[in-house]
């Protein structure tokens, strides 16, 4: 397929990358910031374009890599009669891109994706669009680049949207706490890596719910003590450490 | 170096064939179970016994992987004068084993084991000791089956398993609750796999306070409103979303 990149940000690198490697031809990016635009292009082997008005109309498919907000306003500055115009957002609506195009949808890559940290990971995408035939393209274009390709309507999408916060953003976070609590007390945050990585990669062969141990799911009261005579100190920490205690608590109890 | 192990749960498992395969002579198995006690001497081609009085007294190191609780009366039915005995519990202290031996002190395995699921994953070890000498020869012993030991006392044993928890039991709990929410929902938890993977793998490349991304850290209020509207029956998920929410705001903030 011909495609066009409007962005030029991780999803637009990443993705167009990606494309790129399967043999699609890019023709074009765009970024209303020109050095921006003229990088991923350099990347990309393409084109580039800062302006709406130089965006080719002559592309199959729309790639459009933009924040939410941006999407938003998309109809008043860009007019794709005809063509396949697709967003990437987990949690914006199929609809948004009607304006731009009839023939609009989504392509949601359920990944954390960074420019620099190749290679990239497997990504796994949601599909969706208002036309069935152009749902089906959308799937066939995701499955020349993944091997995990789902369709998944604006509220399934949310919803995996949600639960990928769960999982990325805040289980980054538990990283992020025990990482500041390593430095602050003179302790190697990097022994704990082996067991992260262990962690995250047991769920492809046991469920999170038969996983679970530790001091809560036990009800030992006393290790739990030790742990909260050290953390006093540690705001955040406590309070984490408070709640997930409990939940873990009551769950192992039901 | 002659092993006898004491205890046939995870820990005693995983451990007792790590240290045969590295080359160890595993004399005997004990555990009050006989049947488990058989099981795992199978497993180690080695004799086991079920009384205290019938442990052999003529190993090089005892490896005493029992609960916290039996640890702490172990003196009362264990004596073994002049060897070395050592516990793997990440929250007792050095000193609980000086009753059954002067020579004694600690192997803890900063990882998640289950007998189950092999391969077993790289084991990073905290080692001590109340005799420098011993301490020494404890991590040669670890350094036979891992490439990661470090010294390290009480406290900071102590510190490490505190941080386990949290990257461990706790982000396995962030698991729990969108898995479950997706079994709810009828969301299928396996297309997150390879996200929950690269959040993951991703940390020895970079560090997590880096890597933070999400509705929170951008402070993405429409998002994550959206996402409240979702989980207004879900109690657990919906604590834990307005606390982490808070902190990520803030920190992102700082």
């Amino acid at each position: 397929m011909r495609m066009v990149i409007i962005g030029s940000g991780n999803v637009a690198t990443v993705l167009g990358s990606q494309f790129r490697e399967a043999g699609h031809r890019i023709l074009q990016v765009f970024s209303r910031q020109p050095v921006h635009a003229a990088q991923l292009a350099q990347e990309l082997a393409c084109g580039h374009v800062s302006r709406w008005e130089d965006i080719s109309p002559d592309a199959d498919v729309y790639l459009v890599a933009l924040s939410d907000d941006a999407l938003r306003g998309l109809g008043r500055v860009l007019s794709l009669p005809g063509r396949l115009v697709l967003h990437t957002a987990g949690s914006v609506p199929r609809e948004i891109l009607l304006e731009v195009s009839a023939h609009s949808g989504v392509l949601y890559p359920l990944q954390s994706l960074r420019r620099e940290l190749r290679p990239y990971p497997e990504i796994p995408f949601l599909v969706d669009a208002n036309d069935p035939d152009d749902r089906q393209r959308i799937a066939d274009l995701a499955r020349s680049i993944s091997g995990q390709v789902k369709e998944a309507d604006n509220e399934t999408r949310l919803k995996l949207h949600l639960a990928a916060v769960l999982v990325n953003n805040f289980t980054n976070h538990l990283y992020v706490l025990a990482d500041e609590y390593c430095r602050a007390e003179g302790a190697d945050f990097s022994m704990l890596l082996p067991l992260i990585r262990e962690t995250a990669g047991r769920l492809s062969r046991i469920a999170p719910g038969d996983a679970q141990t530790g001091p809560a799911a036990r009800g030992d009261g006393a290790t739990i003590e030790r742990h909260l005579s050290l953390i006093g100190n540690y705001k955040d920490i406590r309070e984490v450490y408070t709640l997930f205690t409990r939940q873990i608590r009551e769950m192992s109890q039901e």
